[in-house]
């Protein structure tokens, strides 16, 4: 596995690769790599000639008060993980290097990047697009992967491509669970014991959603009350939000018909650590 | 030469002619084409395989009173002149499928948008940044050419493309003239025949602050003292504002050291044009 640093060299290398008709799969991460992370790069690899990891804690996706400076940056296991499972460049460029001083360009998805996550976190999809698009740019992908985990990313990352006409296919992959349900996060690592045996009560409430759904509950308001109870039984997580939305304008849905979005998102009561999780019902993004 | 009207046509035939290993030279215009975007073909013809002028009264450039509706469209004669002069494809999307409903991703460069220009225009730039960030990903040309004409634009292009790590050269070529010094520009046409005779004192202030410079005189405001004692030789218009600033980042200059822009924009008094002109000290964009 080759890692590159240099912002210039990791282009290039990417132009040379293009010219050699080589199919380039670019997995966008921020390290802390867990299965997810690696079940992305499995998909870059299979569909691809050249499997690029990008690997960069990206500063202005973080609110001034959230997690940046704590944010897990475990590098050396990161090289580490991301070789055994086969990627061939890994790309983990300094902060002055990709936001220089007097930088000042940014991407914007309007509507959409204000709802969900946007409400609680201003300007964190700003810092998506806005990265997510240099890091296009810099590894040329013909492919990019993401988890379906960051749900309104995904779809807010759909929209971008399709507006700004980006020469790039985006596959959402499947999010990852462990056995109890609770989805992979680099930010688990944050929660204390009693917390972590609780917080898989998030994707029970969205799988208590699902069966109802399944037997026949089309109404959003009393899949949403299913999962109020659910999270009901603890005390050491609050929901932010519990929302029931179309998959593609991210609007309140009453009645579930087409594909729809169900996502939730809490703060633990110790840690305060913040966790989100979704499912789609009648397909996938 | 090729006429394409379709996005995905577009996008198709450079992806082949990048595996066709052939450079692009991207030529990004309004139409109502004059000799000044007649040499800017020429620079992306001499330095390219594949000349490509796109043609497109980009809506979200224009703010909500300005000339959109009688900005001049003439196709076929564009068609025409451009096939004349090598072109060869001509990109003429439709602003349905450039914009389409929901649309909703623009491209922002803060700081230097909000001065000159973006003072009398707000949202113009966002509009420029966006549309030529969209026809880079649908002509993914090696270079693009542009005229210094619009100096702000060339600045705020380049820091876009600087920022957002785009793979492309900029090449800002050299202002057009007609004899007496009026910069080409589309916009000439709305004038009337007495407005044309004074409007080349636009460029003649330009001119006489270039002279006093030369002669060594360093201070701004002398130089824009200059500048404007030549336009109160005529009533038929006024300035809008009369700059001199640094060319990375806009702010006002009061001593001549570095490359310098002089900007100034005016407003036409029987038509109500907005004309624009500029030069620079001490070098080129």
């Amino acid at each position: 596995m080759k890692i590159v640093r240099d912002v210039l060299e990791m282009q290039n290398i990417c132009t040379d690769l293009r010219h050699a008709q080589k199919r380039i799969g670019c997995v966008p991460t921020m390290g802390a790599l867990h299965e997810g992370h690696l079940s992305l790069l499995h998909i870059a690899r299979q569909r691809c000639d050249i499997s690029v990891m990008t690997l960069f804690v990206n500063p202005t996706q973080f609110g001034p008060k959230e997690d940046l400076l704590k944010y897990p940056r475990p590098f050396d296991k990161d090289c580490e993980v991301a070789e055994k499972h086969g990627c061939d460049i890994l790309f983990a460029p300094d902060t002055n290097d990709m936001y220089p001083d007097n930088y000042m360009s940014y991407v914007v998805v309007e509507n959409i990047t204000h709802k969900l996550e946007g409400e609680s976190r201003p300007g964190h999809f700003r810092g998506v697009t806005t990265i997510v698009l240099k890091l296009f740019n810099i590894t040329i992908p013909h492919i990019a992967v993401f988890g379906q985990k960051d749900a309104q990313q995904a779809i807010v990352l759909k929209r971008m491509v399709t507006d700004l006409n980006l020469p790039v296919e985006l596959i959402i992959a499947p999010t990852l669970r462990e056995k109890d349900g609770l989805a992979l996060s680099s930010r688990n690592t944050y929660l204390t014991k009693k917390e972590r045996l609780k917080v898989p009560l998030l994707y029970q409430g969205l799988h208590k959603a699902e069966q109802e759904h399944n037997r026949g509950e089309l109404f959003a308001k009393n899949l949403i009350k299913h999962i109020k109870e659910t999270y009901k039984k603890t005390e050491l997580f609050k929901a932010e939000y519990i929302a029931i939305v179309d998959v593609e304008n991210l609007e309140p849905v009453e009645t579930i018909s087409g594909k729809t979005l169900i996502a939730v998102a809490c703060r633990t009561k110790e840690t305060n650590t913040r966790l989100i999780d979704n499912i789609i019902l009648g397909g996938t993004l």
